[in-house]
């Protein structure tokens, strides 16, 4: 997904190489991410997208295979600051936070996100970039950051923390794929009680 | 979904009508369950199941809007029984035999349902129809059965059954959509447990 090739005939000045090419690309991206959130990944070409960032369609072939993979470089380069996870020392503190900004995203395009992991189902290339460049990465993030809270006793020695990613992340996705209940911040709230406390009734509790 | 029309002309013979037409029915449904599991969901036209289940392409056409309409009904019809909620009273025990047998379906046919899943988030019609006749549904029969278990007091009494619906069944979608990690009974076993036991330090083990 890197720009190669950056030093192709007649797409670049000598002298000007590099920052040129960074420039091209973020402007690129740019312009992808706004037509993405305006009108979906189906309506995304690389002429609209050539056209509002002022550059040559040809750069745009020689960068990005196919306008799906533009799409999803454009979404998940937008989106980085938005889904970092910061680390207070409260391990529930930090999942509220940043699944919060997970909802709040999705909210305002879900249906683009929905449309790239839709249109992963049937491209087994499409499907290879989204697992290498975004959920085995995201994965990794959200385990590095559980790892921390679990050394810090904030989570139960034994529990398998690749597990808990599905029950909050994968939790979130189902209503975003398989939509029936409503995306809000009070959802969040509950997966979190639900994971941390548990369902079942306190043994301690007399009413249990 | 339901066959209408099945009065039409030169469709059946007169007075072996409606036993006829389930038959048919049967007949086409079972085959286009069978073509989707060997070819998957983009093989299924309405030509090669018209032809393996011996049934004219006119009746497909007047039952099923598309051939996508058709392999979500045989779908759903083959694997309704393998889905099925049981109550022997214990609802880890119950949700333990619902989770083995939704992942073992997922291992031998997951990416005809997740072709489905996908085709659906560009799609508006067949997202209408899966949510109507399946995702509500299976939501309502999952509910249903947390219901009991809550009245029967192995599910405390404030916890919202529809958020529990997205960290058992809604985890395993995660691992169907976004593959990263193994879909196996293992994974239900932990699914379970860090619901039922929460994965926070218990308060009263004096090592917390």
């Amino acid at each position: 997904m890197e720009p190669a090739d950056i030093e192709g005939p007649g797409l670049l000045k000598p002298g000007r190489g590099r920052r040129k090419a960074e420039d091209v690309r973020n402007a690129t991206l740019s312009a992808a991410a706004e037509l993405l959130l305006a009108e979906g990944v189906h309506a995304l070409t690389f002429s609209k997208v050539a056209a509002r960032a002022g550059v040559s369609k040809m750069t745009l072939y020689k960068w990005w295979p196919s306008p799906g993979a533009l799409a999803f470089d454009a979404y998940f380069n937008a989106f980085q600051a938005t889904l970092a996870f910061s680390d207070t020392g409260d391990i529930r503190r930090d999942l509220t936070t940043q699944l919060y900004a997970f909802v709040d995203l999705l909210n305002r395009s879900g249906p683009v996100i929905a449309g790239i992991i839709g249109a992963a189902q049937g491209d087994p290339d499409l499907a290879e970039t989204l697992s290498a460049h975004y959920v085995t990465q995201r994965r990794v993030l959200a385990v590095e950051r559980l790892t921390c809270a679990q050394q810090a006793g904030q989570i139960r020695a034994e529990v398998d923390l690749e597990t808990i990613v599905d029950q909050l992340w994968g939790a979130v996705y189902h209503r975003l794929l398989l939509p029936a209940q409503p995306l809000t911040t009070e959802f969040i709230d509950r997966l979190i009680a639900n994971l941390f406390q548990g369902v079942a009734p306190n043994p301690a509790d007399p009413a249990a």
